[in-house]
C-alpha cells in the first residue's frame, strides 16, 4: 500500500511537471538539452566513480562479457552521451506543428496540432547511456520521462539522473521532467505498469522476457519490439556480387543487434551458384551456418530446425533456407518473421515490387543491408526504440513518434442541428 | 483448453483472410461494400425477424427504455446501415498512400506507405448497427474485423454478419474478412484479449465498465475512450448571446452521447449576468442544474459535489462552477476532464489561444458547440470510435486511423560501414 501511495505522489509530480513543460518554448528546451550535455562532461569524474561501483558489483556477481561491456562507461562513452544530447538539441521542435488543416462548410476551421504524449515510462536494462538518451528525446518533445533502469546500473543511472536534473533546473525547467522510481525492485515496475492515470505510454527496452513481462502486466499502453528475426531473400534475378556483399554486411558487421540478418533465403534458381560462394565468405568471417535439406545438398552445414528459423541469434550464426521464388520467400517470412526488417536482392523490378507490397514488416527493403533499419541511418535522428506492433508507430521511432495530435476547432458561434 | 485451440484456429483464419485482403484493389473493396449494402436491403425481412427474437428476449428480461431502443431495428435503420456502407465505399482508399519520401546521402530512397493494421477486434454492446458500420470501415481499410457483440443482440448480429459474409464472398473476397466469436460468453472475450498473436488492436465500444474490463485484461493494444466529461467555459469576454445558444445546444440537442456538455464553467466576471439567463433557458428545456456555492449564490440550484464534476450524466443534468478567468477553467478541466472535448466561448483572441494551447484534450474548441466533436461533423467520414488516450489516434477516428505506415527502402547495393 505504501508503494501505491508513493507511486501516486510520484505520478502527481510527473503530471505537474508535464503541465509546466507545456509552458516552455522550443528554445528553452534546446538550451536545457545543451545544459544537460555540458553537465555530463563537467561531472565526468563522479559519473565514472559511480559507474565503477556498479562494475565492482558486477564483478562480485560474476557478470562478464557483453553484459559487463554494456554496463561500462568511459570518458569516450560519456562524451558520446553528451554529443547525442547536443544533436537532439539541434533537431527541429516537433511541438505545435500543424499536421493538417481544413474548413467545414459551416465555417468551422479545423486543424491537427502536434502535442507531447505527456509522461513516458522507459524500462530498460544494463546500459546507463539510455538514461541520457531517453531523457534527451523525451525532453525535446515536451514529455516528462519516468525512468526505470536495471539494478546492475543503479549507481550510474542515479548519478546521471541527478546531474541532468540539476542541469535542467538551472535552465528554469522543472527537475521533475526527469524522474525515476525510488528503487529497482520488481514490485515498483508493477506499480508503474498500473499507473495509467499518470503515465501515457511505456517503452520497454531490453530482452524478450522483460518485454513480455511488461506487455502481460501493463494497463498503460506499451510500444515495443520483441525481437528482430531479419531476413534477406536472394532472388533468381539478383546481382550476385551485390548479394554477397550485402549478406556479409548484414550478418557480420555487428551481429549482436536487432537489425542484423538471422535467416538467409535463397531462390532455388541460384542456390547452386550462390551458396558455395557465400559459404566461403562466411567461413572466413567465422559464421556458423545451419541449413535446410536443400541447402545441405549443396554445402556442408548443420541442420536447421524450425527453432532456428524462429531464432534471433544475435551472434555469428545464420540459418539458411532454399525457397521457390519470391512467393516462397514471402511465405517463409509470414510464418517465421518478427515484423522487423526484410530485404530482397533482385534486379527484377516486378519481383521487387511484389516483395515490398506483400511483406508487412515495419521496414521492407530492396538491394540494401538490413543494418540500415535504424533511426539514425534512415534520417529520423536519434532513435527512442523500434516498434514491431502496428499501433502508433511501426519501425524505428524518432522524436516525432513521442508526440500525438489534438484537434483544434475554431468557430464563431456554430451549433449543431 | 478447447477455447484456446478454437481461438487459435479462428486467429489463423483471420490472418489468412488478412493476407488475401492485401491482394485486393481499392476498387474491389469498393464493390464489396456496395454489395454489402445491397444485401442488407435484400434481406431486410429476415433481419427484422431475427431482430424480433432479440426484442422478445429483451422483453422477457424486462429490458426497456433506451437500451431496448438501441437494440431495435426498423426498415429505416437497416436502410441507414446500407447508406452508411455506400458512403464508406465512396471514400478515398487510404491504402498505398505515400505519407512521406526522402533520399539519404548514400542514395537509399525511403518512403512511408499506408498499410492496414491487419486484424481489428471490435467489442460492443447492444447496437446491432455497429456490426455493419465496423465491418464496412475495417473492410474499406483492408483490415479483417473480429466482431464480438452483446448477447442481447445475438440473433440480429448473427444474421447481419451472415448476410455480409455472403455478399463479400460473391464479390470474390474471403468471407473470413468478417469474423465473429462462436459465442457471446465472457470466457470468449478473455480468449480474444489474449490473442495478441492474431489480433493487432481491440476497439471496445460501450459503457465505462466494459471498457475498463477490456483494458485490465487485454494483452492486445486497446484504443478506447472511457467517457466524455465535456466542458464549456464562458469567458468574461464572451459574446453572451452566442454563449447561450451554444450552452443549450451542447446540453440539450442530444444529451445521451459522449460529446454532450456535462459541466459548464462560468467566469466570475459574467456569472451574475449569464447564470440567471442560462438557467431560465435550461428550465424551459427541462435540464436539472447542480452548482458550486458561488453558483448557488446567484441562482437557486442543487449543490454539486466532486462526484458531479466527475460525472458523465448522459442525461438532462448539468453541473455548473464559477471559476476565476481562463486559468481557473484550465485548472478545473485538468482535474476533472476526461480528455474528450472542451470549448471556450470568448471574443478575446489571446484568451482563446491560451485555452487552446493549454488544454490537452483530444478536441479543443473555441466558440462552437461540443456536439461537433464527431468524425462525420469534422469531415473525417464515418467514425469507428473516439480515442481519449494519446497513442496512435487522439479524438474521433476515421478510416485512416485503421491503418499504419511501413517504411519502404530502395537501394542499389548499399552496405553499412
Amino acid at each position: 500500500m505504501a508503494e501505491v501511495n508513493e507511486m501516486r505522489e510520484l505520478g502527481r509530480r510527473a503530471r505537474r511537471a508535464a503541465r509546466q513543460l507545456l509552458q516552455t518554448s522550443g528554445d528553452q528546451r534546446r538550451e536545457a538539452l545543451l545544459g544537460m550535455a555540458a553537465a555530463l562532461e563537467r561531472h565526468l569524474d563522479t559519473i565514472l566513480q559511480e559507474n565503477q561501483r556498479d562494475l565492482d558489483s558486477a564483478d562480485d556477481r560474476g557478470i562478464t562479457g557483453a553484459m559487463r561491456d554494456r554496463l561500462r562507461l568511459t570518458s569516450d562513452r560519456v562524451g558520446g552521451m553528451a554529443q547525442g544530447l547536443r544533436e537532439v538539441a539541434e533537431m527541429d521542435d516537433p511541438l505545435g506543428q500543424v499536421v493538417a488543416e481544413w474548413t467545414r462548410p459551416n465555417g468551422l476551421e479545423i486543424s491537427q496540432v502536434r502535442i507531447p504524449l505527456g509522461v513516458i515510462g522507459i524500462i530498460y536494462e544494463a546500459r546507463p547511456n539510455v538514461t541520457a538518451d531517453a531523457a534527451g528525446l523525451c525532453l525535446k518533445s515536451g514529455n516528462v520521462v519516468f525512468l526505470r533502469g536495471g539494478s546492475e546500473a543503479q549507481h550510474s543511472n542515479s548519478v546521471i539522473l541527478k546531474v541532468l536534473r540539476e542541469a535542467i533546473e538551472q535552465q528554469g525547467l522543472p527537475a521533475d521532467a526527469l524522474m525515476s522510481l525510488p528503487s529497482t525492485d520488481r514490485g515498483w515496475i508493477m506499480e508503474m505498469l498500473k499507473a495509467d492515470e499518470f503515465i501515457d505510454v511505456i517503452i520497454p527496452r531490453g530482452g524478450e522476457s522483460l518485454i513480455r513481462f511488461v506487455v502481460e502486466n501493463s494497463r498503460v499502453p506499451v510500444i515495443k519490439h520483441y525481437k528482430g528475426v531479419c531476413h534477406i531473400y536472394i532472388d533468381g534475378e539478383a546481382d550476385l556480387s551485390k548479394a554477397l556483399d550485402i549478406c556479409i554486411n548484414a550478418k557480420v558487421q555487428r551481429p549482436g543487434v536487432c537489425n542484423a540478418m538471422e535467416t538467409l533465403l535463397v531462390d532455388a534458381e541460384v542456390a547452386n551458384t550462390f551458396l558455395p560462394d557465400v559459404a566461403r565468405r562466411y567461413a572466413d568471417a567465422g559464421v556458423e551456418l545451419r541449413g535446410c535439406s536443400d541447402t545441405r545438398g549443396i554445402i556442408d552445414v548443420l541442420e536447421a530446425t524450425d527453432l532456428d528459423y524462429h531464432a534471433e541469434y544475435l551472434d555469428l550464426v545464420l540459418s539458411i533456407k532454399v525457397v521457390h521464388g519470391v512467393d516462397g520467400a514471402i511465405a517463409h517470412i509470414e510464418e517465421f518473421g518478427s515484423d522487423h526488417t526484410e530485404s530482397i536482392i533482385s534486379e527484377n523490378s516486378v519481383t521487387v515490387q511484389r516483395f515490398l507490397d506483400q511483406i508487412q514488416s515495419s521496414v521492407v527493403m530492396a538491394n540494401a543491408s538490413t543494418r540500415f533499419s535504424d533511426g539514425g541511418q534512415m534520417g529520423l535522428g536519434a532513435e527512442i526504440g523500434i516498434s514491431t506492433s502496428k499501433l502508433h508507430a511501426y519501425g524505428p521511432m524518432g522524436v516525432t513518434d513521442l508526440t500525438t495530435r489534438k484537434f483544434v476547432i475554431r468557430g464563431n458561434g456554430q451549433i449543431r442541428n
